[in-house]
């Protein structure tokens, strides 16, 4: 089959990848980056239609071996154009490029149009400013089983290419939605989801609270935590207990314990 | 009193500096490095003597009000040496450097020497390579309130100043120990400390298994998990459940998710 090869890290395609690394870019096109075999092969193994594929032979660990992702990919309609060296690392954006790099239409929607079971288990993110903290979070969300991710009023994207690589993949395997913080306490209001507030200041631990029912665990920033307005529109207040001097959980940490408590109870 | 002020970066005893951030020349002088307002707080209030603090007004976010900081360390027997900008910036080792560094008495010493309860909760971390990683966990079991952490046959040391960094200082406050994998183990035996390892293999979830006595947590690599022989060695196995596509969960995340299931049944 015929491929592009490009050759020159002058070429205007490759400019037009680098353009996507800005959110307001990835906005305007409905696309976003995807790096590496791994999380490639998990896109693919949710359902996404790359784009393009633009791979590199001397990057890859095993070319032969991985290729079956470079297989996957055609047949999921991407066009695959081959780099050269010089021109890969031109474009790649992550220490270690290894000789995958995919444009996939971009993910996230709103709230209202997430489709949820009847129990649904929910993770609201507030405020998330470091796009690894989101990504993380969202890898931990996946292994606890969440159907859904709502990032309220973030400052980035799900379609942010550091996103996408903390998360390993699973921005294309979570339901994922961004919203303001009202829209989001609102719709989880109107589909009767109760919203479960982590806030140091509370009275109750997160274990002396039923997280078996339809639930969303809402956390805010590391820094500051939730808005006041979300602490307002939540439904009740949950803290984790802390011992110890420094007193203070990463908000992905203290995330990953809350939803395993609900993962324990239900 | 009198100050020393070094404007040169060529000074040598900020090349003595600089040679601290390698793990030889940290385990000759039994001396690790500490930046940072907040950490050197939080190892001023855990008991630390620093040895030097080197300041920069330049640098401070609000030199009046972090001098109680200053005086705190120059009460626990540091000598204080005020920097110019230039040469601040020459041996500061992180981004947005806050105008503190000490060095410190290294930290770490073997289990027998560590001082335990009765009932202690412990977690021991096998082979861990990233500093970033190892502090992170520290600062989570800090939270979760365990009585030592043991690095098991480690890449990195706990005076590494990412360690440090990480963990919010709690490197100073929880009590940490370094060790081969067979002397951690052998001494959890000795001291009659059931060490629960966390493999992706196991059959029993961390929720079904009995937390409540002594124990040890051991979390291996993210990549390779615990070893054969600290597998081997370890008294029940454990897995966290999980859903989702990427199937993974930061070591880090893992170890605070077992920690806290730990906390809620004691």
């Amino acid at each position: 089959m015929a491929e592009h090869t490009i050759t020159s890290p002058a070429n205007p395609r490759l400019k037009a990848l680098v353009a996507l690394r800005r959110r307001r870019r990835r906005e305007e096109t409905g696309r976003t980056l995807l790096e590496g075999y791994d999380e490639l092969a998990l896109a693919l193994d949710a359902g996404v239609h790359p784009h393009e594929l633009f791979t590199c032979d001397d990057l890859m660990a095993d070319p032969a071996a991985q290729a079956d992702v470079v297989r996957r990919a055609r047949e999921a309609g991407a066009e695959v154009i081959r780099l050269s060296r010089q021109a890969f690392e031109k474009v790649a954006y992550r220490e270690g490029a290894d000789g995958f790099l995919a444009v996939v239409p971009a993910v996230g929607v709103t709230p209202r149009e997430l489709a949820l079971p009847d129990r649904p288990l929910v993770l609201i993110a507030e405020g998330v400013e470091k796009p690894g903290n989101l990504g993380a979070m969202l890898r931990t969300a996946d292994a606890a089983g969440v159907d859904a991710a709502v990032a309220a009023a973030p400052m980035t994207d799900w379609g942010n290419p550091n996103v996408v690589r903390s998360s390993k993949g699973t921005v294309f395997s979570v339901p994922v939605a961004t919203a303001t913080t009202e829209e989001t306490f609102g719709w989880a209001r109107e589909r009767g989801i109760r919203v479960v507030a982590a806030t140091p200041a509370a009275t109750s631990l997160h274990t002396d609270v039923d997280l078996t029912g339809p639930v969303a665990i809402a956390v805010g920033t590391e820094k500051e935590g939730l808005t006041d307005t979300a602490l307002d529109l939540a439904d009740i207040h949950i803290r984790i207990p802390m011992s110890g001097k420094a007193n203070s959980l990463n908000v992905a940490t203290s995330a990953a314990i809350i939803l395993y408590e609900a993962v324990r109870q239900r």
